[in-house]
């Protein structure tokens, strides 16, 4: 495995790729990974010839109060992953590569962008639409992969990769999870131990609705009060968000349909966690 | 010469050619070409093995009161005059083909862009971004050629192209001038014989400018006099800006350094005509 780590050197490497008729398969990430990412990995490997991992914690998508300097970093531990997850690059810049002085570009989406995580976290999305945008013409992927645990994310990516004439197939990875059904995120490891018991609510408060939903229930209302108590009964937890909405606009739903999303953001503690679930009935 | 009117058929044709071993040099256009347009194409020419010249009247960049459909279009003329000038490709999308519904997604410079053009035209620079990204993403160029005439424009593109790592070299090619000095462009053809006439005021109060730097004159407060006295003698002529700038950062400057741009734009009647000059000194 290789580890790259100015986007010319990237940029060679994949331009050699192409000609040499090879499929790249590319996973962004942030690093401090876990087996959420390592599963985005090995899809990528079934659907491309080499794979490129990048390992960026992206500053301008971090708000000016949000966890920027605290978030994890350990690049040993990921190359360790990375490798032994069967990926042949990192793409691994310094933020003075990726953002030299002067810098003046943004790629932003509007409508979509507004809502859920976008609505908390104002500027989030642009600095998410940049980065990806620099990375897709540093790596020159024919696919990338994302979570779907990020569901706004990815549909954010897939906008622009559409209007913007991007060249790259987006796929997206569903959702890993503890056994105990808390997803897989970096930001699990700022949870203190009783924090991390009452973090389950975010996933079984979406099980519980999607109960509810088999069972015949299609008022909106109804799920938001089940899955508000579930949460609202644990001491650390305090919700960001609770959103039903149109799947693939993202536009609130007032009764359950055929598709429904169902995603949450909830602090726990000092942590912003983030769960969904799409459910079909 | 081939033609191509959708991005898919577009891109298979641009990884087809890189594929090759083929460098591909890209020239894009509004149409209604004129001899600037096809040095432009000469000097892609130059730079590359295969030419894809564009053929699309950007919606985006034209403001509510503009010109966008009074913009002259003749295909079959454009078509010729491309093919005369030995380009290999035309790619000339439909607007449904290049904005399809919903579309949301911007591709905009700062600060470069506020100056100029930009503070008489609100948003032109994000549709010229916007589209010229959507362009490259389509063609796939190593090389792109750019009329020095839109100084600005080539500046903002510039940007964008380092900002975002998109791996294409721009190139910006001399302006063209009729044999009385007028800058060629597509708009020249709404002038009335009295405005051609009055029109000359842009190239000529330009060359006075840089005979004044020439012989000594630094204070730009003394060469904005002197154009604008020159510009005011034409009947039709109204001075949109007059700009003093560093040809690097476009920032205003008070006294002429070892290198000035200035750039005009000027109403005659109702056609808005831009004109610039680099000077040396």
């Amino acid at each position: 495995m290789k580890i790259i780590r100015t986007v010319k050197a990237m940029q060679l490497e994949a331009d050699g790729l192409r000609m040499a008729g090879k499929h790249i398969g590319f996973v962004p990430t942030m690093g401090a990974l876990h087996a959420g990412h390592l599963s985005l990995i090995h899809c990528a490997k079934e659907e491309a010839d080499v794979v490129v991992v990048s390992i960026f914690v992206n500053p301008t998508q971090f708000g000016p109060a949000e966890d920027l300097d605290a978030y994890p970093r350990d690049f040993k531990r990921d190359e360790a992953l990375v490798a032994g997850a069967g990926a042949d690059f990192i793409f691994y810049p310094a933020v003075e590569e990726m953002y030299p002085e002067p810098y003046h570009t943004i790629v932003s989406v509007d409508t979509l962008t507004e809502k859920l995580c976008g609505a908390s976290r104002p500027g989030h999305f642009a600095g998410v639409t940049t980065v990806v945008t620099k990375l897709f013409n540093a790596v020159k992927p024919h696919v990338a992969v994302f979570g779907q645990k990020d569901y706004q994310q990815v549909a954010v990516i897939r906008r622009m990769v559409v209007d913007l004439n991007m060249d790259v197939e987006v796929v997206s990875a569903p959702i890993v999870r503890e056994a105990d059904g808390l997803a897989m995120s970096s930001r699990n490891a700022y949870l203190s131990p009783g924090e991390r018991e009452d973090a389950l609510a975010l996933s079984s408060a979406l099980e519980e609705a999607e109960r509810m939903i088999l069972s015949g229930v299609r008022d909106t209302g109804r799920l938001w009060e089940a899955i508000e108590s579930r949460v609202m009964k644990k001491a650390s937890a305090r919700i960001d968000y609770i959103a039903m909405v149109d799947p693939d606009t993202l536009e609130a739903v007032e009764s359950v349909g055929q598709r429904i999303l169902i995603a949450l953001a909830v602090f726990v503690g000092k942590t912003r966690l983030i769960d969904n679930r799409l459910i079909e009935s």
